[in-house]
Formats: C-alpha cells, structure tokens, sequence
C-alpha cells in the first residue's frame, strides 16, 4: 500500500570525473535549421551540462535526438534541428562522461549496484509468455499516484474505440480523472465519433459486429458530417455527438492532439496538417507527462516516445520518473516501442480491448 | 437473458434428394490399418449415413478425417485408419448430398437463410482489431450453462501457468466448476507444479519475474521431484504439491490427459508417451465435450480441433453444438486454428494471462 | 509465353439494368470541404456515370473514398472531401447498379463466371504457409511488361535499406528502369544516406552489423549534413552522396515523394510536411501507377492503396489492371493492406530483404 | 578466402580455478528414472569433469538438461533423465566453474575479450529489420565446408513443401550433398508425398494454387496409399512416388526421422509413435550435426535445440563448434528457438520459401 516513487540521486559533482570537468562549449549554428558540427545529441535519460560558472545545469523537457541550446535566458534548452536559427549556441562534444562538461546520468532512479547475475536477468526480454501480473499492479499503483499528482498522458491508435466494451472503459477511466492528455489522429477520431452516430466502426456494429447496410459510407458520412458542423467541439455543444472518447474528453475540457497522416480521409476539422506543428502540440503534452500509455499503435507511439523524457524535475527541482507504458499484441512492436533503455519502460503484450477493461476494473 | 441453445433442424429425410438416395455401400478393408479404396472421410459436421433399411443413422462422436466402420452392434462408429483391421466394413463414396447414401449436414444450427449481403459480411476475418465483447458474453454464458449441462474441456499451453493472475484464475475456474477436464503437455504440468514447489516458472517469479539463484535447475528438480514421488497424484496426497493447476485438478478428481511430445524434459510419469494413445484418450475427453477452450497452443489445439466434432448427440437424439473457443496472440494461429468452417469456432486475438483473468472475474 | 494483359469487358450499357437507368444527380456542395449529404463515394473499381445525353463516363484517376465532381470540362471527376469548394457540384446517390446513374463494375477483368467451388477456393486467405511460386512468376511477368509499357510505383519502409543485399538490389533495379517513383517517408530516405555517408543504419554496418563507436549520432550527422548541403539533390550533385537508392533516383531523374511524418527527425529538406500536400503528391504519381510494388510498411501502403484505382484508363480509352503487391511479414498487415477486394492485389508474406534480392535476380 | 573454423582454446586447467578443484562426485540413483538430489544438468556448452585420476574429460554429445553419469566404460556421459536406472552414478554440484569438479566453458570459440561496448552490441536483438547479408553469407560458408567436412541435419515444418520452387530447391540440395539427414514429423512427409501423388498441397497446387475437386481428400488418400505399400522406401522402390523431399532422401539413402504427434492423421508406417523413442533416434542424428538448419517449425526446433550441443569433438579431440539456424516468420519464434546463448546460433526471420530458393541458387 501506498506507492512511493523512486527516489533519484543526483550525481556526485565534487567527485571525480565530474569535479573536474570543464565547462559545455557552445557553437554557433552555420544556418537555419542546421547545428555546428559535433553537436551533442540528447537522450531520454538526465543530462547535465556544466555552465560557465561551474554549476551543472540539469536539462528539462528534454526529449531524444535534439540538440541543446543556450535560451535567451542563459539556460540550455531541448529543441529540434529544425528551430534551430543562424547563429543559435549549440552544445558540442559527444562525450557523456563530463569530459566536455556533459554528463548523461542514466542511472539515478536505479538502487545501488547489483551484482551480475542479477543484471543479466534484467535484459530478458519481453514477449507474449511474459507474466505481466506485476507489470499491471504496478501500472495501478502508478495510475492511482498520478492521477492527482502527476500527468497521465495516453496515446492511442484506432483499435481502441472498435470494440464496445473497451471504449466504454476509456470513457469512464476520462471521467473517473485519469487521463489528462491524448495523443491521436484522425482515424481514431472519426471511428468513435462514428460509433457516437451510428455505433459502428467501418459500417461494423462495435458490439453486435453487424455488417449494416451501406455501412461503409458511415465513416465518411462521420466526416462530413462534422466538417460541416465546425468540428468535433461544436458538435458535442450542438448536441450532434453524445458519447465516446471524444465526447468525454470535449466535456471534460482534456486537450488533445490529432496529428494528421497520409492515410487521414476527411479529415476532421480539429486535424493538424503540418507533421512538425503536430509534433510541437504533442510535445506540449508528452513534455510534461509523468506517466505515459501508449496503445496499439507504432506511429504514434513511436512518435511520442522519440518527444518523451524519462524524467520529470518539478518546480521544486525534484526529479521523478515518467513511466512508459506500452500495450501491443507484437513482440516486433513492443519491442521497438520500448526499446529505450529506461528502467521505467514496460511493455505489455496482449490485446488493446482487454488491456483497457482490466484497467477500468481495477481504478 | 437466459442463454438458449440454437435449436437444430434435422435434414428432410422426406423431400429431394434424401427420399430417393440409396444406401451407403460399405467395403472390407485390405489390410489392417487401411480403408478401401474411395472411403468416405468423415468432417465435423453432422453427417448421415443411410442404412440398409433405408433409415438414416446420424454419427454419433464424429471427428473430422476419419472413416465411417459398421461396428459390430451394425450401427456406423466414426475411426481411426490406423484402428482398422484387415475386413473391417468401410462406408464408401465421396459424394456429400445423398447420391451415395451419406448426408452432410452443415446449417443444422443456422437460422432461415440470409441475404447475400449478410452471407458477405460473415466471412469477415477476425484479427486483433476485431470487437470481441460479444464474444465474451457469449462465451461467459455458454460457460454458465455448459457448467451444469454440459462438458466444458480446456485445452492449454503452457503460457497459462507463466502469470501469476491467469494461473490463480485457471484454479478458481475449476474450484467453481467450469472444467471438465484439461488436455495437455508436460510443459503446463511440469511449470505448473514448479509454481507450486518454487512459486517461480522456468526459475523466474510467477508475479515478481525475478530470477532466482540456479532457477534454471527449477523445472529439473520439479521433474526429479515427481518422479520420485510416482507422480502428481502420489505427490499431491503426499502434502508436496499444495496449489496450482495440477493440485486443482487432482482434488477435485478432473480427469487430464498430457500427452507426451519430442520436446519433452523429464517426463512426469503421468505423460502418455505415444501419441496415438495419447490421441484416443483425449478423443475420450473431447468426444464429450459441449464447449472446447484453447488457449495458447497451436499443437495441442489442432490435435482437439481435429478430433471434436462440432455438434454432440444426446442419450435422447437431442443435436446441440459444441463450442470451440481458440485465445491465441497470432492471427496466423488464429486463422489456422479456427478454420473448421463451423459457426461454433470462435478466435479471440489476446494474452491468455487477460483472458483468464477476464473469464475468473465474469464467471 | 509472353505475359498478356487481360482484356477488360466493358458493361452492357444496352441491355438491363443499364439501358433504362436516369443520369446521375448532382447537387451543390453546402460549403468549403463539405459534400451535399447522399454523396456517392467511390471505391478502387471502375466506375460509371451517366450524363445527362445519355452516355456513360468512366471514371478516370479513381480512388477510394473519394467523392465524383463535376468539373469545369463537364467531366466528371474524383476528388477529396478537403478539396471541395462550396458551390461544386457532386454526384449524389448510393446505388451501384445504375439505379441513380451510377454503375460499379467489379467484375471487367475476370474470365467468364465461375462455378460456385472455385469461388469458394477464392476465397481462401494468404498467410506463410501459401504457396508463393506463382505470386513471384507472375510479379516477374508483370514488371518486364511494364517496365515499358506502364508505370511502376514503389512504396518503402526503411527496413528495406538496412540490409546492403537488399539496398543493393533495389539500387539496380532502379538502374535496369524497373522504378518509376517512389512513395516514402524521411526514415527510408535518411537511413539510405546515412549508409551512403557511413555504411551504416542507425549506427550499425548495413552488411557487417558491427555497432560503430558513436554510431548512434550517424542518423543525426547524415541528416545535419544534408540540410547543410539544401537537400539530396545538391548532396549529389556537390558528390557528397555517391551511392544508395536516393543516389540512384536522382541521378536518373526519377520522381519520388517524401512524405512527412509524426516520427521524423531532421527532416530531410525535401520532406513533405503537411500530409494533404503529400497525399496530393502522392496521388500524382499512385494516380498513374499502373503497378505498385509496397514494401514493409503499413502508413505508406495503406496511404498508397486508398489513392490508386485497380484500373488505368489510356488515351486511347483502353482499359487495364493495375497490379497492387504488398510485401509484409504478418498476416494482420497483410490482410489489412491487401483486402482491396480486387483481382489484382497480392500479398506476400516474407521479409523484403528477401524479397528484394529475389526480385533483382530474377529481372 | 576460404571459410575457417574458428579455433577452440580450451580451459588453462593449470590456472586458477581449475589448478585445485577437486575431483566430481558421483551419486547413486536412488530409483530408476530419478537422479540423485543435488544432480548436475548439462548445457549446450562445452562442460569439463575432473574425475579422481585428476584429468578433465570433455563431455561428448553433450544436450541440454541431462544429466552425467558415469559410463561402464568409467567415461561420463550425457544421459536423459528417463534412462536412469536405480545405482546409476550421477554427478552432483551445480557449481560452474570448477569448485565441484565441473567446469563450463562458454567462451572457447569466442576471439579475445572485447571492450564494453562491443559488449553491449551483440546483445542486440534479431527482427526483420535486422540486416540478414552477413547471416546468408556465413551460412553459405559453412554449408559449403560441412557438405564434405560435417554433418548438415536439417529440421523441417510442413511448410517447406507447401511451396512449388522451394520444394524442388530442397530437391536439389539434397542432390547436391548438403542435407546429411532431416528431423521431421508425418506432416511434413504426407504433404510431401502428397506432392508427388497429386501435385497438391492439401488439395491446392502447389505452383497454381488451384483448389482441385475433391482435393481434401488427397492427403487421407496418399496416407491411405502409403500405408498400403508398406511405407515411403516400398512406394519409392515400387514406383509410385517419383519426386518430392522423401524421394531424394529415399533414393540417396539419407537418414530421416519422422517422430510422431498428436495431430498427426495416418500415419505414415516410418512415423514413430513413442516420442521418448523419438527424441532417441533423434539425438542420434542431432548429436553428430556439426551445422544445423531448422526451418518454419517450433516443436521439432525446439526439440533439437534441447539435444544438439553447440560442439562437437572429434576423434582425434579436435573441439568444434555446431552452427545452429533457425528460420522463422515470428520474433517470438524465432526469440525462443535461438536462445541458446550461443555464438553459433542464428536466427533469420523470413519466409522459408525464400530462404530455400536463395540457399539452392547459392549453392
């Protein structure tokens, strides 16, 4: 009972190597949108970098294969190759080890040291024979902490609002307050909104899995129907849309995200075209994510988890965790999705619909 | 409400084509274990054969790729090639409508026809995307009613007993009276039972996953174990099996069959080592099942598919279907092991962990 | 011998129920982006509208999904929901057999009817287990057709750059003229010029698999070095870029889109970042396809097989198939991808390296 | 030029800890089939026993979880658990490394220790992303050098002869020399035999693809046919079967097991029915493989796996080491089979038509 989370321990500064380490240098960038050669490259784990004045600075909302730049503020910050501008300070050096003051800290959530045959159990896989019972337990607990004092942030692909019973428990896990951010696109979209007018997806009942008559024209009468409403927000005001995911997290004032694709009909008004504005709204959210659950879907897991630090340093300055959770029925996939190195990634093979019900029971 | 069994509609003996068929022609066999030329094969559907007398005589615990004997009380039985023996009287004759005395009767449970667009719509794939909640709750009934009128055999991978929550779950389930009996292999039991001596699976936690020292000698041990006990019976009266599966089963006087296979450690002494005796005892088991659940193992799935027919006759001639239920991660399993062309199949694309733990809680 | 292109039956637009069927309807669109409601969508078949003198137009440039404008030539003409502009007029009516104007012909390609056992045998899926010998024979016999006589579009993961086998058979069948665009995304792009400028893919030797010390900076420097240099075309030029498949496309001057996605590092300049642009860009050159070779990835193809028809219409108003091959390792996106309902789509199940290597011997 | 087997270094047996371990200890069996508490399992490694002279003797033919008893010869050998007899001596002590008399040498084949980061690398896992150049050229090398200075055994699912172009590759390698003997099970055989009766597969050609009338019936009647004759030798001596696996195999007097399962119809007459009777004669040819390619089966892969040690000895005491293939469509297969932690395991993830038709053009 009662979930506490790991506590992190900073590096030691005033021992070696890091004592003597000297401070980060920092290029200019030769144009927009490109960085100075030898850049430093960032990673989901804690980085410090050592300033001018010698204090490290601990790096925040940083995400994967980004660059570090000197803020207008002095400070370093995380941000992309391509909002670099002409002449931007950017760290160089690829040491990690303080050699050219910055320091990649990856194991400050992990207890002392443990012997080896311990460690080479740690990188057994994962795959569908797995016992995933702790796995579960541990993602309640987690669920349970940060629905109150953290950031859940789910990320889902379309398989999620196809069966009955497993968009019924994302409804309710909205209501019940543990889901403060999505990240989508248009299809999942469109296929609960789908199942809001017509309760089917693809023109196939979600329950009964019925084949209705002209069904298939339903996802796009879905579509035209809400383009021609102003989008999803003003039909739920307008009574148009009832129910569903979207519909509870309209209600409930959650932001999301629907990040278009090439495979998008439609699409729906809330869309955003431009891939790189959509990554910059899912950072918004991912970047401030204590736990993340990601479900069935690569792109977009993929996505987020490339945006997603494995770490979180409050206002405070204390530093926490951010759990990755991810559900897939491939182990090609899972293992892809949660290949990050992080103690706090975990993956869960199964189906999505399962998935979501047993967590709608348990919270 | 109330779960009905589909009523079954027996052929029109009476009308074309059945009123004019002629007998079916029976032919001695050559040789032991083989069947004259042209011998009928039998499927998992209903069949009749038309008699002498020219009543027809519907096959009573059929299986599918097996011939049609005159037994020696001159009723048709259903067998094996390899069980014939030199003279052995074998229907004969491919045709499936009547022209040669045998009847195929495939739709005796569907209702009246259906339009084409719905006949479309049924051939639908399932895959991982496919709504599974009315699978479910038909699952959950048909297992409420087959509890008391019915044999609900389980069929299982070793994938079972590898989860903490599936393999409590599996144990309530047949506290509760859901199983009639379990056909597997000597990985389930010898995983099960090494649950029950060391709480871990393959040397590893069941829940925690943790490995332990020399872990790996766990199932070894479990094997030497129970060979030294005589086997589970003996170790189960003997207080050195105290839970699992294998415990659950043996209290409550279920009958098992694990049959033997080349990947085979050990084995326990109650594994059947040749395969044809292994296949007639689970014909035992599955010749009388209502409802078949298999989960995670394609060997010993096809081996049950193969062998249960899709409809059982009762003492009074009533017809009811069995239900075969196939949990399995892979489409390709999936598709595979469900192919029995039969209305009763039904695949559900998940974890058996999940599954388990979802049936444990509805039942 | 010699590869022969079916012929393609045209309807029987005098006998019934074609001879006596209205002209379509079209209404007005209600505003920017949204279709009258009834608006007819279209499929990857041919289609047919009736005018109102009386003739049938065959829809050219099809794809799914889309709606049929009338255009300014008073042709009609398939376009996207987004493209609308209030005011268009758009065909109007759900029937597909000529009741409101509007024919589907499904069957143009396919020999005279078939017994009902064949088409049952049709039916059957495609997993690892079908035969594939005929598939590849007759993939064989489509590319030397249509090498000269058509146009073949390809569609790329990146998993078919990272083996040097696979990379460098696709570089000589662009050089042997068997490409004539590329649909992909900044990842196959930029994993190609990474091997260009390291022989490596994400830091590991495409044919040695020896991780690089660093190597995992290789991704970042390739894509830094190209938006330095303003692009692959200038990287190739300037001689920055001397081997590999975006090497290869320029040098001949063949087209390819790269199209955008949540996923993408750098980009590369020449990404495409908003996906309607893509999809256009796209559709520009699916659009003309008259095969499609898709390759181990499920956006792309999935985009891809949404914007191209099943048939081409020629100048001279002849009509022919359009082969659609999909090359996956899994069931479930194969049957995805391939169920296009169409004579003419394939899948293939096994790894595009493979594939690859196959294909180039054998052209 | 030229492929090299790599050099075994065998254990300093003068150094620590070696120099001062004490003698193995050897046990009674305290009943028939039970080994002694506290038994030592073997592992696919080379495993080392000082007996009391103070030498250390090599295990030969070594196998996954046996155990060594001491041999009427007073030599250890590797012994299945089910071969126990009552006062057998069996060695006891888990200790690996010397301080109970055994010794595991898992590093004799690898070079010299490389850096951490090397390390860090090979464990990398395998997909189908994974580049497979080097892995066919590898394989190309052994075949060629064990076809004249090995022993190649195959291991083969029914798929293998599902496909036209990758049966016949098979054909030919087996004329060519490179197939010393095959693991197998009556499927594999009766679709082979299928083939060459009715150039079906199941009752669907196996180039065509065409479902044939009454094609269901062609593997009952081919097991029908078999049976007959007598077995596979009798209908290849007597004419009957003219091509196919068997024949070849048949005809070049190579070794073959078909080990029995519970799925199997028929069965063939050469099927061995007693699994445990199996895994022996098995063994007998897995334990002289130097090189081992299993294809597109889990039970029989598995199953060799467990009984194929990763070297072998000479006569002359020459140490090598036995390469191991798997191919597979499923990272979890494949995940599963090769983990053998050995250097000598490769898993390559396609379809094993391809891989057939590319091995048969290398060769």
């Amino acid at each position: 009972m009662g979930f506490v989370l790991p506590e992190y321990r900073h590096p030691d500064f005033n021992g070696a190597p890091l004592a003597g380490a000297p401070a980060a240098v920092f290029c200019a960038c030769p144009a927009d949108g490109v960085a100075p050669a030898g850049f430093h490259a960032t990673s989901v784990f804690p980085e410090y970098v050592r300033m001018q004045d010698g204090h490290w600075e601990l790096l925040r909302r940083s995400r994967m294969d980004c660059v570090i730049r000197l803020g207008t503020d002095g400070r370093p910050e995380v941000t992309e190759f391509r909002r670099l501008r002409k002449g931007d300070m950017v760290a160089v050096g690829r040491g990690e080890n303080g050699e050219q003051g910055i320091y990649l800290h990856t194991g400050g959530f992990e207890p002392a040291r443990q012997c080896g045959g311990e460690a080479f159990a740690f990188r057994t896989g994962t795959s569908r024979e797995t016992s995933f019972s702790i796995a579960y337990d541990t993602l309640y607990d987690i669920m349970r902490h940060d629905r109150s004092h953290g950031r859940i942030i789910w990320v889902a692909g379309p398989a999620v609002v196809f069966d009955s019973d497993a968009r019924a428990a994302f409804c309710r896990l909205i209501d019940k307050g543990y889901v403060h951010g999505l990240l989508a696109g248009n299809a999942l979209a469109t296929h609960d909104l789908e199942g809001a007018l017509y309760n089917t997806a693809l023109g196939q009942g979600i329950y009964d899995k019925r084949q209705m008559p002209l069904g298939h024209y339903h996802h796009l009468d879905t579509l035209n129907t809400l383009r021609e409403a102003g989008g999803i927000e003003r039909a739920v005001q307008q009574g148009q849309i009832r129910g569903g995911v979207m519909h509870a997290l309209t209600r409930q004032g959650i932001p999301y995200v629907l990040a278009g694709s090439i495979r998008d009909d439609g699409p729906l008004p809330e869309v955003e075209p431009d891939v790189y504005s959509a990554q910059d709204a899912m950072r918004n959210l991912a970047g401030e994510a204590t736990t993340v659950v990601a479900l069935a879907t690569q792109l977009h897991t993929i996505a987020t988890g490339n945006m997603t630090p494995s770490y979180q340093v409050a206002q405070d300055g204390g530093v926490r965790p951010v759990y990755f959770f991810i559900v897939d029925m491939s182990e090609f996939a899972a293992g892809k999705l949660a290949d990050r190195g992080s103690l706090t990634a975990h993956a869960i093979l199964t189906n999505v619909q399962d998935f979501m019900v047993n967590l709608d029971r348990a919270l």
